[in-house]
């Protein structure tokens, strides 16, 4: 027995080291190639320029799952299937008109503003109100009814510049678009503005998902320029009196059907355990979703695609799935999990890229200890390719829903300073993103999905 | 003896620990003034669109000298001074002409070319020989005297894009544009063709400096786009005797005044010791300059101007040091440190940023491993705003000769994936930059310039 211990001690360095070296090998072999012959950013071209708008239930967004379907296939993937799920089917109609009706300073002044998704629309005979600026709900209760009744609530905390994570600014002032239709509409207010998730001053808006509450009355709610925004903020301070008229003409359609996608290599001796690398297909109707998320969609695809260009046999079943309905209704993901549970599949991993196509930082992680220790182990092998950072929490919106299996559930973290620039708007198309980076992105996670391949997260 | 040695042991960690809080909170908040009231966007669009091209010995770099000059007397920095140099002087003179004379294929095709800089022109005449494809200087050499002479060498070596440091892969082909022209000649060739410093497929040429030698005679040095390198590439292939034409107009003018400009804030209690802080003041004449090297330039002054906005009194002396030449003489930096030799002056620190105005990734060192040693144990301060990469060696081009004097030399790192899609072109321009990722960088920059003041270099 001592013997056998002691070969075993003497053997393990030298089996670790091999694989390790191993490891290492794959990793860098998987780098070059996507630098030299990636096919990434080619296959996101294709998405944002011959589709483009993408969102849940439009032509786009039916297009994009076809061509998604078709581009794996001609991959030659194992198998491409879809998966059927009714979506929330909303329409933006025609453009929104937003003015301030007149202001002692400026007169009348056109407003950058746009629909917020899922938003109810004023229809042709618009909304005229007086304006309340709030920087909380907390600050919107104190003025309560008597002030806010019959007024249009403008919602105007900026995202918080000094927060160097743009996430966490997002995350700090976001509740204003999802809620603030709901909290304004308790006191009685007819409709909502809410400032752009940006950091910068823009001159366009940033659109965005809200949601209702049953017996809550469904009010209208815009966004407006971050750039505007600090116009409306000026006037208020010296005319208590700004009448605004909004028009819009968005509507809340009955569901729609639309579809994931799903690519597969099939694994070899573990192939009962999955992995899945993925992205959302569906976009903002106003955006290309070069960012948002057409760039984790291609980079997911170009996993699989690397394994059969070098020529790896994966271990285990390896699928890129192509979300649908993540920007507002997560339906897609749902479906996903619902599906794996029924169908009694073992998904060890799930990583989803959702954060832009920039510069890799690392990933974030939703798992056990024993399953982050294990991933953090291979921190020596990405290191060298900026991958640095794995101690921040989170998955992604689309594997959410997988926790309840147990999946260990990983996002792909790039530097996001540029992010919220684009985030939700007409400027997020192909011409921001770069394709070295696309590129850096897209090896990164077929690394790390190499790493969970050969060792498993036991 | 024991006592006091056990009382100064109990001591320590106090005063350590209590300096090392003043540090972090002093970092923060410098971080927190930059990325809220930062001007170092406003101060680069101003270089970028009311100056822009600034070659040394040209108008605008006369203009750049006499803007920054006046930015930091207006900040209110206790003294500016400019130091007069002469540098050369470079014209490219009307727009190059080139093209394929004729192809079987393709007939005759205009090609996307421009004059390096410090080259000859053609003169009116032109040049007109057929073209030698080469990758290295060893190849050229093979090919010979017999082959080579009468002919246009056409260096097309590409940047490796599998190298994940894009520095790098410039490093190992930048050579073709520095001394190519010499190699060439050696051998009787009549002009040079170089692929430009790119990594993507482009339809722009990247200029930049080349050198000569005595007693090889000059000859006419272009780069030509990327995608068209790889189109001559692929005619060679088929069509051995493939025509040139190629007419260039840029001239080599005497040397002409110019100048470093400097601004200051006096140090209290150690004012004897200096730290430097400067990027290049010139650009190439086909660039705003924006990220090569405006973003150093401006992320320079905000260094002292945050000291000046957030009140902080300086221990050491702080310069700004806006260096003239870098691209094409250095002749800037080399005047610097002489100046500071011969007036004796005590600089223990200079930190350049050279490589674009990017997201910080870290700092590169040149100095004693004592303090390398110092700077990395500043790590924990600065790793949660990115800074995570202390291991690189170099300063910059202008800092260098300052070597001599025993100043500790310090490069600014940020990412630099995008780096050479901008560098020496005509879309290096204000629009590429994202005011984030350059107040970013100045943050750190200034977070890096406060810990060296506060704690020194011993």
């Amino acid at each position: 027995m001592k013997k056998i211990l002691i070969a075993l001690l003497t053997a393990l360095p030298f089996v670790t080291s091999a694989q390790s070296s191993q490891d290492e090998k794959g990793v860098s072999e998987i780098f070059s190639e996507e630098l030299k012959h990636g096919q990434s950013f080619e296959m996101l071209t294709d998405l944002c320029t011959k589709i483009g708008p993408r969102l849940s239930g439009s032509p786009g967004a039916a297009a994009a799952v076809e061509w998604s379907r078709h581009l794996m296939e001609k991959y030659g993937f194992d198998s491409v299937w879809t998966q059927a799920i009714m979506v929330p089917h909303w329409v933006r109609g025609q453009k929104e008109i937003g003015h301030i009706i007149s202001s002692k300073k400026m007169g009348t002044v056109n407003l950058s503003i746009c629909s917020l998704g899922g938003s109810v629309g004023t229809g042709p005979s618009g909304v005229s109100a007086s304006l309340v600026e709030v920087r909380s709900f907390e600050e919107l209760k104190r003025l309560g009814t008597k002030t806010v009744q019959g007024k249009i609530v403008f919602f105007n905390r900026p995202m918080d510049p000094t927060l160097t994570n743009t996430f966490a600014a997002y995350g700090g002032a976001v509740n204003q678009r999802g809620s603030g239709a709901v909290e304004a509409a308790k006191l009685g207010a007819v409709a909502v503005i809410v400032r752009s998730m940006g950091l910068n001053q823009e001159d366009y808006p940033h659109t965005g998902a809200l949601h209702y509450e049953e017996n809550v009355p469904m009010i209208p709610a815009v966004a407006i320029s971050t750039q505007q925004a600090e116009l409306l903020s000026r006037l208020l301070k010296d005319e208590k009196e700004l009448n605004i008229y909004l028009e819009t003409h968005c509507e809340i359609l009955a569901d729609a059907p639309s579809y994931n996608v799903v690519g597969q290599l099939n694994g070899g001796e573990y192939k009962d355990e999955i992995i899945d690398v993925g992205g959302h297909l569906d976009s903002w109707d106003l955006a290309q979703g070069a960012h948002d998320d057409g760039a984790g969609c291609v980079q997911a695809i170009e996993v699989l695609r690397l394994y059969k260009e070098l020529g790896i046999k994966p271990k285990r079943t390896l699928r890129a799935v192509m979300f649908m309905n993540e920007e507002n209704g997560l339906r897609g993901g749902l479906k996903y999990a619902e599906l794996a549970k029924s169908n009694n599949e073992k998904h060890i991993a799930a990583i989803e890229a959702d954060r832009g196509g920039f510069t890799p930082k690392g990933f974030t992680m939703s798992a056990s200890q024993q399953q982050k220790d294990k991933i953090k182990g291979w921190k020596p092998i990405l290191e060298s390719y900026g991958l640095t950072d794995f101690e921040q929490g989170g998955g992604g919106a689309d594997i959410g829903p997988m926790e309840k299996l147990g999946t260990a559930l990983i996002g792909y973290l790039p530097d996001a300073h540029r992010y919220f620039d684009y985030h939700h708007t007409p400027v997020d198309t192909i011409d921001k993103v770069s394709k070295r980076e696309l590129e850096m992105g897209a090896a990164a996670m077929t690394a790390l999905v190499f790493l969970l391949d050969r060792n498993g997260l036991k």
